[in-house]
Formats: C-alpha cells, sequence, structure tokens
C-alpha cells in the first residue's frame, strides 16, 4: 500500500523531507573519524513495547535518499499495520558504518514517530469498534508531514478525510459570509468548477442543515454540535450524503458520538497529539554470520 | 533570539520546510473561488488553553514564503516563551483573503505544536527548579522540524544538546567498539580534527567514567546509569568536566536525578512526545475598524 | 476547469515547462534596446480561422512566470473550448513592452498548438456523435506537455484515457507473459496493491477477453482487433465492465468503429498529430484609448 | 552532429525536458509490480513505414536521466538523418525491466515527432531542389522543445533560423514603429551592442527594403510580400546581403518562391505541423541470445 | 556590451554566483536590529586610484537578486571601460538601508577585482601598442567567475580565448599521443563534428606546425618556444591562419613578442595574478537633497 | 582540519561553487571525441615553485561533483598547510581520460588560487614573528569564495575575522550614527538579541574608545589611526577586551603596528591581492607501472 499510497507527487514531497531530515542532521564527523566508509554494520530495529509499526519502507528510502540505497541490504521483518510485542524485531539493515550510523538517527525518529500515530488512531478505531463508524484524521497534521502521517493514520486503520485544500470543497463559515449564504456559496463553486470536485458543508444548526441538504453536497459536517442536536440533525440528511461529526472529539467522547451513526467522526488528536512508539536500533559491527 | 538562533544555515532549511508545508497542502480551491484575490480578511490568533507560546514570528514568515508579506501586515501581542492565559490574543494579521485562508492551517499547526513543545520543556524545568541542573533536549525531534523544535525547547525554558551530528563530537558504544577502547577513539578524534569540536563520552560503567576523565572531555554522559552507581560516576568527575544524565527520564524521576547534581539532564520526551497547545485562528471579513 | 484540471502537481509542472520556453528563447536583445522597460503595448490574440479555441489561462500564466503579472492586465473575450469564426479577437493585453515582445511566441505557441488539439479532438468526436461512445487520447504525447495537452482534449469533446502510468493499471503482453497468463498478472496486482487502483487489460483475443471478463477489472482493452472480432468480443463483457476500442483508429475508421458500441474508442491522433489552429498576436503601442 | 548542436546550455534545457517528461508520467505501477528490479528487458526500435530517423542519442539520454544508464547498454543501427524502409529496426536497448517500460514511451514519442519533423522538412527541401535556396524554420517551435526541434529541422535537411531572442537582432514592425523609422532602430541597436549580433530587418513594401539595403544588414526579410513584388525586392539587394522570404510558405508555392532565389525561405509548418513518423518498440524478455 | 556579453547562459551562472556570494555573507545582524527596514541610504563608489572601471552593471544585479531591485535607484556615473581619475564617483545607489548594507561587500568586492582585471590587462595592451598583436586571456580563471571575468579582459582591451571547453577545439599533448599523431587527432575531430568547431593546436616543434599547417585549422598555438624558434614558426603559418604565442608571458617579455607578429598573444597573468583597484562606498543616511 | 572547517552549511556552499565552475567550463569536445570514457590516465600535481600548498581535498571534492569519485584513486602526497619545493608532486589522481582533462582546469586554478593566498598571509604572519599578534583575514574575498579562501589564510598561519554578517556583531559609522551614538547603539543590540552573540565596535578616536571600553564589547578595532594614537588608544583598553587594528596595512608597516600589541592586525591584502602560487599537472597516459 506504500506504493499506491505515495503517488508522483506525494513521493516528491517525501524525498524533500527526507533530505531535509538528513541535512539538518549535518556531517556524522565522529563517525566518519572512527570508521572506514567501507567498513560494514548490521542494524537490528527492534520494538522496545507492544505497538503498531509504521513506516518500514522509509528505511530503504532514507538510504537512498543518502546515497547509500545500492550498497545497502534492507530486510523487512514485519509489515506497515502490523502489531508487534517488545523485543520483536521489525527489520534488518546490513550497510556502510558512516552511512548507517548518519541514518540510524532520522530512520527512528520516523518509525518511532509514525508508529505512535498508528497506535492513537487505532485506540480511536477500537472505541467506535461494531458501530461502522470510519475515524478520519484532518489537515492538523505536522508541517511537512502531511503525507507520511496520513499514511500512519491509514495503517491504524483510520480513514484520511481530504489531504490537501484540492481534493475536496469545503465550505466553512467565512466562506459563507462571504458568499451571502450557504446556497449562493454552493452555486458559486459549482459554476466555478465543471466538474465539481466532492463537496462538504459545514453546519453549526438544523437550519444550515436543512439548507445543505438541498444542494446535495457529497458531505455535510456537524460541527461542534452537542450530541442531542447532532442526532436530530443526522436525521435530516438523506443516505446518499455522507455525514461527518467533527469538534472536540476525545477517546472518552467517540463511542457515544459513534452510536449516533454518522459517517464519520474526525480528529485532530491522532496527529497532533499522538505520543512517539518505543523502538530501538541495535549496531553490531560483527556481521560475519550475518552475511 | 529568533533571528539570531536561525542563522543563514538554519533558516534556509526552515523555508525549505515552510514551501514543503504549503505545498503538500495544496490549491485553496473553495476560497479562490469565492474571494476576490484583493479582499482582506483579519485574522487573531487566540489562545484557547493557558499556555505558553513559541513559533509567531513563523507567522510573517508563512506569509512570505507565500509570496504575500509585502500584502499583509502581522502584529504581534505577544512575545514567544512567554505565559498566556485562555482567551488572550497572540496575533493579529490583516492581509488578502485567499492567502489567509490558505496560510492558515500551517501557520496554527507550526505554533500549536511549538508551544507544545515549550509546554512539555517549562513542565521538567520545574521539575528541576532551585537544583540549578539544565534540561536538556535530544536529536529525537520530528524530522524536518529540528531547528524549530530545538527553538520551542528554549522559549519552554531548557537548554539545546549538540543541533546536529558536526557541532559536537559524541562517542558511543559502536565507535568504542571500532577503535579498541575510549583511549584511543579520543586519540583517534584528536588527530582527525586540530582544533578538535567539543567532546561527549557516553559512560556505562564507573571504569568507563574513569577512564573518559583522564582524558579531559568536555562533557561526560552517565548512560541509564541506576541513581545509586550515577551518584558514585559524578563525585569521580572534575568540575570542569561537563556531566550528563540521560535514559528514560521522566517527569516523575527527573527530580531526584537533578539532586544528584549533573550539570544537565536530558530528555527526548520534550519534544518526541510533547502534546499540542491549544490555539485558534479567528477570520472576520468586517475590517474597517481594524484599518 | 483549468483551475481544477490542474492540481498542484499538475500546476508544477506546468509551471516547468512554462519556464523552460521562457528559458530557450533567450533574451530579447533586439526588443530591449528599442523600448524603455516601462512604455506599454496593447495586444490582442485574433482568429485567422474558424477555430475552437483553448489555453486561454495560460496567458496569464506565461506573464506570471516571467515576473510582469502585476504589471500586466489579461482580459479573455473568449472561453477555452469555445468556437471562434475568423477574426475574433479571443484576449487582449495590456503590459510592458518589452515583457510583451518576450512572451509574445511563448503563449502564441500554446495557444496554437492546443486549439489544434482541440480541433483534432473535435473532428473525431463529431464523427462518432450520437453514438455515445466516448473519444479518449492516449500517453502519445508530445515530452513535457502531457497535461497542457490532455487538457486540449477535454476543451475539444475528449476524454482522457489515464493520465500517466500511476492513475490506472494496465496490463500489456509483456506484464502478461512475465507474470505467466491474464490470471497470475491480476493476482499478483491485486495482492501488491489494496486497495487496488483501476485496472484495464489489452487483449487481442476472444479467449483473453473472456479470461479477462472472469478477473473483473474496470476495463478491457481491445487492441488492433478486426472490426468482426471486436464486436463478438464486446458480446462477451458484460455491462459494469468498461471497454475501449485502440489501435489504427483513423478519421475514416471511426464511425465504422462507433457502432460496436465500446465504451471509448481511444487515438494518439488527437495529440501526436495535430496541425496548430492559426491565432496571430497584434501589438500596438497606442494605448491611450485602451486604458 | 547530436553533441556540437547540443553546447551545455542547450543541453541543461534537454536534461530539464527530459526529466519533465519521464516525471508527468509517473512511477510504473503496474510493472513495478510484476517485474523484479533487476529482471532484463531486450527492446528494438523499429520503422513502420518509410521515413527519416531522428532522436536515437535521446535513447541513451533518457535512460540516463532516469538513473538506469550505466545498467542499460544502447546499440544504434541507424543515424540521424538516414532514411530508413519499414521493418527496419534502428536501435536496440537492453537493460531492466521496469525502467526500460517506464522509458519506452518518452523515447518513443521523442523519436517519433522528431522525426516526422525532419520527414516534414525534407519534403521543403525537395521542393526546391537545384535552386540552391536553403529552407529555414522559425521559433514557431513546441514550447520547452526549441533545441530538439531545430536538430530535426537540420536532420532533414533544413537550416535554422535564430534559435532564439539573442542569437540576432530582428527588427519587427513594433520596433521600427517604436523607433520612428528603420533608420532610427538600426542606429539604437548599433549604439547599444558593440560588437553588435547579427542584424536582420522584416520588409514589407520596396521602399522598405530600399532603405534597409542603405543600411547594411546581414539578412533582410521580405515578409508576405507577393511573388511578383518580391522578385522586385529581391533585385534591390546587393549580393552580401543575405535575402530571407517568409509568409504562407506551403509545399505548394514553394517551388514558385525558390525561383526568385532569395538565399533563405521560411517556414513554420515544418515544425509545427508536422505529422509524427511511425515507429514501435517491440520488447522481449527471452534475452539470452541477445547477450 | 555588458547585455550582449552575458547571454543567457552566462546571465543563468552569473545568478548563481550573485546569489551564492549574497547567501555566503549570511544576514546582517548588526544592521537589521539598528535601521528600519525602511530607512534609506545613499551610497556613492568612489574611486580611491587612478584605474579603469568595470562590473558597474552588477550593482543592480546584486540588488535585484536580493530581491530590492524594485526599491533602489542605481544612477551610473561612468561607464565599464572608462579610466577614472582619484576621487572620481562612478555611482550612486539609493535604496533601503538594511539591504544597501548587506549588498556593500558583495558590489565592492566584484568592482574592485574586475576593475583590478581591466587594470592589468591594459597594462599588457599597451605594451603591444602599435604592432597590431591582440591580447588574450586564457581559462585560467577563479573558480565560478570565468565570464565576469573575461568580461573584465574585454574591458581592459583584451580579446577573449576561448571561453569553455565547447566554443573552440583545442588539441594538445595529451590528445596528440592519444590520437596517434596531430594529424590522426584532427581527422577524428572532423569525423566527430560536422560542422566542426573552430580548431586550434598546440605545437612545440617546427615539424608540429608544417604538420599542423597542412591541416588547416583556424589557429596554431606555439606553446613555450624559445622567441628564435617562435619567429621561424611564424614564417611557416600562411595569413589565412591564426597564431598565437603562449606560454612564460609577462610584462617585461611580451613586447618583444609582439614584434614577432603572431596574431595573439596570451596570458593567465590578467586575470589570476591582478591585483584589485581601489574603491570605496561611501554611505549617507540624509537624503534629503539626493531626492 | 578541511572537514571540521567546513560545517554543513560551508559544504553546501562549496558544493554549489564547484559545480558553477564544472559548469562554466562547458562539455570538452576536444576530449570526448579522442578519448574512450573508460580510458585511463594519470595525473602528477607538481609544484613549479617553493610555496604553500591549500586546497588539495578539492581534488576529490571535484571529481565527485563531476559524477566520477568511485571512477577515481586520489593520493594525497602533502598535506595543506606545508612548505613544499620546486618540483614535490603533492598529489596523484588515476581517474577516467575524459573526466580528468575537464577536472583538470578547475582543479589547477583552485590550488593555485588557494595556496597563493597561504602564501601571502604567511608573509604577513612572518613579519609579525614573535610579537604574538595574530594576522586576521577580512570579509573582502572574492565573491562565491569566501569559505576556501579564510581556509588558505587558516593554512598560511592565518586567523579568520567574523566569516561572515552573522557570526558577530560589528558597529561601523553608519550604524552608530543611526543609533545617535555608541551607547544607544550597544543597547539597542543587546536588547535584540539574548544571548547576543559577539561584538565588535570599530573606533577612530580616542573619545570613541573610552566610551566602547564602557561597554565592555568582545573587541574594539582601532580603525585608521596613526600608529602614535594607536598606541594611546590601546593603552585604554583592559587585558579582557581584544584589539584589532586594521586599515592599510601593508608588509611594511605591519611590523611597526604588531609592536604596539594588539590582539589582532587585519588585512584584506591577503585576499583580494595574493598572486597565484605555480603548479602545474602532468598526465600521462602510460598508467600500466602506476596500477
Amino acid at each position: 500500500m506504500f506504493a499506491s499510497f505515495f503517488d508522483s507527487w506525494r513521493m516528491t514531497l517525501v524525498h524533500r523531507l527526507v533530505d531535509l531530515a538528513l541535512e539538518e542532521d549535518g556531517q556524522d564527523l565522529t563517525s566518519c573519524a572512527l570508521f572506514r566508509s567501507d567498513s560494514l554494520l548490521a542494524a537490528s530495529i527492534v520494538a522496545k513495547e507492544d505497538t503498531l509499526v509504521a513506516g518500514l519502507p522509509l528505511i530503504a528510502l532514507v538510504l537512498e535518499r543518502l546515497g547509500v540505497g545500492a550498497a545497502c541490504s534492507v530486510t523487512l521483518l514485519a509489515h506497515d499495520g502490523e502489531h508487534v510485542s517488545t523485543g520483536r524485531t521489525v527489520a534488518r539493515i546490513l550497510g556502510p558504518a558512516p552511512a548507517l550510523l548518519k541514518a540510524e538517527r532520522v530512520i527512528m525518529n520516523f518509525i518511532c514517530r509514525l508508529s505512535g500515530i498508528s497506535n492513537a488512531t487505532q485506540r480511536f478505531v477500537q472505541a467506535v469498534a461494531g458501530t461502522g463508524v470510519r475515524v478520519l484524521d484532518t489537515r492538523k497534521t505536522t508541517p511537512g508531514l502531511r503525507y507520511v502521517e496520513k499514511y500512519a493514520v491509514r495503517m491504524g486503520g483510520g480513514y484520511n478525510h481530504r489531504a490537501n485544500l484540492e481534493e475536496m470543497l469545503m465550505l466553512k463559515d467565512n466562506h459563507i459570509d462571504q458568499a451571502g449564504g450557504i446556497t449562493p456559496a454552493v452555486q458559486a463553486l459549482r459554476t466555478t468548477y465543471t466538474p465539481c470536485p466532492p463537496l462538504e458543508i459545514e453546519c453549526r444548526t438544523l437550519d444550515h442543515v436543512r439548507e445543505a441538504v438541498s444542494l446535495k453536497p457529497e458531505r455535510i459536517m456537524l460541527d461542534n454540535m452537542p450530541p442531542a442536536i447532532a442526532a436530530q440533525a443526522l436525521a435530516l440528511v438523506p443516505a446518499e450524503i455522507e455525514t461527518e461529526i467533527s469538534g472536540n472529539v476525545t477517546l472518552d467522547t467517540i463511542a457515544d458520538l459513534a452510536r449516533l451513526q454518522p459517517t464519520y467522526i474526525s480528529t485532530g488528536a491522532i496527529t497532533h497529539s499522538a505520543v512517539v512508539a518505543d523502538f530501538s536500533m541495535r549496531l553490531t559491527s560483527t556481521v560475519s554470520e550475518t552475511l
């Protein structure tokens, strides 16, 4: 799924992010002075806690951007989205010592963060298990990491809200005020874009929902509505329009919200407030058996 | 401090990060269809909780990278590192509507994340208050965000460990094994680099500490030592060599560790597991009075 | 439709193409010596034949990439996809003389070529009028112009086949040989990609078609089949699978092929062998009334 | 001639064009899923009609820009500018399967288009055979393909007009109006540039020609003159000044124009309205004998 | 002449050089803290010795690359190649204070160095005055400054040898050895390149010269020949082939060498060992009268 | 010292400079026509005079940027900063002939220039031998070569003044005028920057020195003071503040100035007016013994 998730555009952005991460960490003066450039090291990435794993394909990608792709061999012993137990080795790498030592922190910073996002997502997904409701992320991602983080959400069983400002049109308060109402706003969008991208309308009141429904958008968002009002709102929306509950969704409240049976519940917490998962990289220079 | 913290190199990296963040979010099709490019919006960034604030200079920088720097006016009503209460407006922006709407999420993702790191740092700093011990960050930062995150640590009262692999030499297990011991490793480094950058040696045993002390490095790290051993180790190190306690440092344990009186205690948690601070951006198109 | 057709990725590619076109044409030494950089010229783009028009939004884009977007005003007097008669003015530009003279040829080379592609497309579309069959383009486009040419096809009433190698999977002879048959090839693809992008299978015999149908791909291509065989093949394909006739399609043969009622007929001729449309740019320095 | 035609600047532009062409086509998801990256394919490029061939050196260049230059072997079996018959194999390539499949369409789009331009050029050149008149191209080339198209014109026996706006000065109506006449315009150019690049003056009347002759430019263009007037104009120009007939030149009219004995006749049709030549690439995975 | 000397390719290289020069000097922290970004400064560039001046158009170019071109006005009071006396003001600049202070050193480093090269060139040119011999530069220029230095040579009255490795073919010892003699080397070049770029052959003996003459190259270089031998060599070369004396040319020896009447004498000293000319920039903030 | 002098930022700038130098020299048409790309050449770099040597690590770097790093072997037979006698071979290179011939001039232009700067520096250093005074360079370096030139100064025994505008704050006349005096200027700087970078204050009078001393900057510059006044000024400065004599320092005057016992004497002459050192590269194709 990594290859199909990252189309050319997203892959270009990931390359730029990895380059930035490698450059900001500078030249590894310590290792360059102590290791010959052709001495080999073997590395194992090991889970230090029970956790989902995400980001393993980035190992090869980081080594490639470092210019040592051809000189390294990477063996994945788990797959993204898999749950692993403490002590499980998820990947083995064999490659030139200075390059591995230089890449180590970048690789680990990616894997620990992305796995942490998968874990956070999974907790929300499990909280709505059995309801059929889908957990969505938001655009509240770390600047520059939009697509790797949204990928980690998928690995945790979540779904992606629009990835950016052009995948889907989304009418918010300011747009509606500017256009003089929901109806003229929708008309303006549909006049501008033919064919028109999918459209979501944010609603705060039942009147908004009624007006939105009449315009047949692809999705209606119930933004920060009290659960009782949200229930009434959902009753107004026909089956062919998707619904999304958004705003102050927590692990404590999501189960109740899911019982209202919206199509989606979205939350920024799974990306912006995830705690990293604990993995470590063990390095050994006695590589004779490994080869 | 923002200007002096971000030298030319760091600023180049930040520019690339901001560009990446703006590009990954795409073109704002909704706003482009509904707002004239020269219509103005006023925006206020407001704290939704009691929090430190960090990252305010990024507001102007994001607008500049978006190409609308000259068309926008930014007024900061707080300064980075300041503690603000719920409801406090920390910045006002006036600028072209489509540009502000496009920049909104990038700006907020930066400020919420960086302020969250400052908060996390401050909690560790307060836990060691009165001991004179300094709280250090690590290289466990988000890929691509190394310098903005280390800046946020400073805003929270923390200090920066080496920012990258070339600011300071650091001998770890693998280096020592490769060189055949601490002493030959240090000799190799000092032969290679004249003048030699500052040097830190990771030690796991008291014997390591004794050998390291004899080599007069700038700093000695006590890595994952039980507190009782760490106390003995610290007694071996003369005042002119800095000491650093590292490994599994938490809010619960840091106060006890600080009582051992190392120079520094370092922890990755303040960057890799900080929870975002809550700010929101309020937009209004009725800008007549504001002007 | 221009804005929604060109998402961020495509727009980046167009920017690079326009930059290349401006750079390859060098500095306009003649105009720089004879015009002050702030002298104004008015330009009109006029059809010299009855033709569709395509590419008008590129006028502003070229001027913008040249760095004079803010100094120019562009008024479109027709819209892309419109049929215009000889003598019709489709756009007016007012801007600095040296910039307009420098941009003239690049703008005209785009508009003439893209309008020519729209015309060629329209001829094929008209040849199948009333059959409900859609005319598709191919990947046989000019290197570097993939998306502007596919846009021109849309302006001529055609539809776009997959725009690139990642929008859709497409099994050709070599893939099938390599996998050891259609069925194992499809299985390999569906194992690799979850979710799996849309899939098209090229078929040359009725047996291929039967096997392909059993695998339920999104589309089946009848590649270079004689019309009589194609008719039998189409009878084998259930309605929920799209069909595409491809190979040696000409204006002479397309009407007969359309009568077989495939979903699509595709042809490279509308992009690779289109003749440019005839437009000219008239420049006048007497701009007093225009202003 | 390829190497000397493409100096560093032109080669840089070609590299950017090839990169653009490769990127716009995306990742070849189908082939990546079905071929190991180190499996080999043999490819033959075969003429499907009697045609000139142009662009063969681009095969190696495309593979090089794709990063597989060292892993591929390219054998050219014809040379650019050669006439080949239907069925003739003009190049053989051996290389990694996924790379060849990815490069296939880009390579073929270049060779078919450039060969088509050579064919179109040759038809015009043959129409003036025996007259000593040279056929020139114009700047009406595909945006971004200026130099590869001008190269194809050379391969068809044509000559290149100025390749860009800085190789030659060219006075057109607007320049002359702006300067207040041909003479002051030429004086301004010669004052600005010392030494002055070659100069061509566009003339529409016999009076213009007389004035132009008195200024001794390198070339005089007779722009859209009726043949009878052009004959009189040519009689006014001394031998040391080159002459160029331009405007509405077609295969039907060029022979008559050539009889007037200008130095050059120029036409945009050989680049902007050429029809592609028909080549195909045949791929086979049974490479044992080939090696 | 600046505009025609720097074609698109050369100008791109100059832009990159200027960008590099501005970036390597970092952010002007002192000035940014003390001047408002919109406060104005007036600057005068004044000769501190009698000197030629070269590089004045770089003033505007540096300001433009710094992004303040539109905010600055530059008035040139001398022209490149002019001889100015001590105290002469050669340029006035008015612009934003922080930008001028940031640009000051880059501008001055260019003008002082280029003027110094013009002076050095002029001394060699004056030493051969009256002989008709032309003084040539070499490729021994500062890395990255090839074209600005060759431009300064022109401003000092010198001529340019080939600017790079593709403007002219040049057969040296290694090439001749590799090819098995001068004649096979020339044949190989003429077979490879049609048309063939101008060709120069380095000769060390009279036999070499005889063989070279028989091959009719554009130029023959007499490399490090004693003057007496050089005189004999020159007698062997017919008028239509240019000649160049090269090797250990100094201000002391050039006049004698010029009396031998070669077409050119070349020397690296005018670029690689020129001493800078002395100019200073005077800044004043009392700009009221200046405006 | 090369590796530690060039941190990531400086190395990026050097890479860009080397790329520029390689590109400006174009493709080596002569060598490409005569040498197979895999034929080997051996090269020796030999001193043609007694000289310091500087820049040897650039040999490998140039070959690497040319893309042939892995195909070349470079053996250094001297180290940067070493004094070598005429005839000494300082480096041997073995690599592909066309690449070596292409890189030759770039490598030699660097080594000759940098060694020349080391020589010039050494002459100034020797003139102050025994006084303990340090010789400093300035920012009067060749545009784009700032760091390689400052490195060469170090190799000649000199020290580096601030490398750029952000390493150190420096108050000059204009800054002081703008702020209304030295004291308010220093206050403004210290308010703006916390912590404040090192500060140097330029002084022209004894009163300035007295005021500067009271502000405790890191360094005080005595700018263009007559030696007698400079002596009085130095007497006013306590030991903990460094002092620097600047302005019109020559080889004739520096010894007398050094007797006044400032901490530093700075001079632009060691970079801007150094004469190149004489080295040559000898190439031989008979590489059998070398291997």
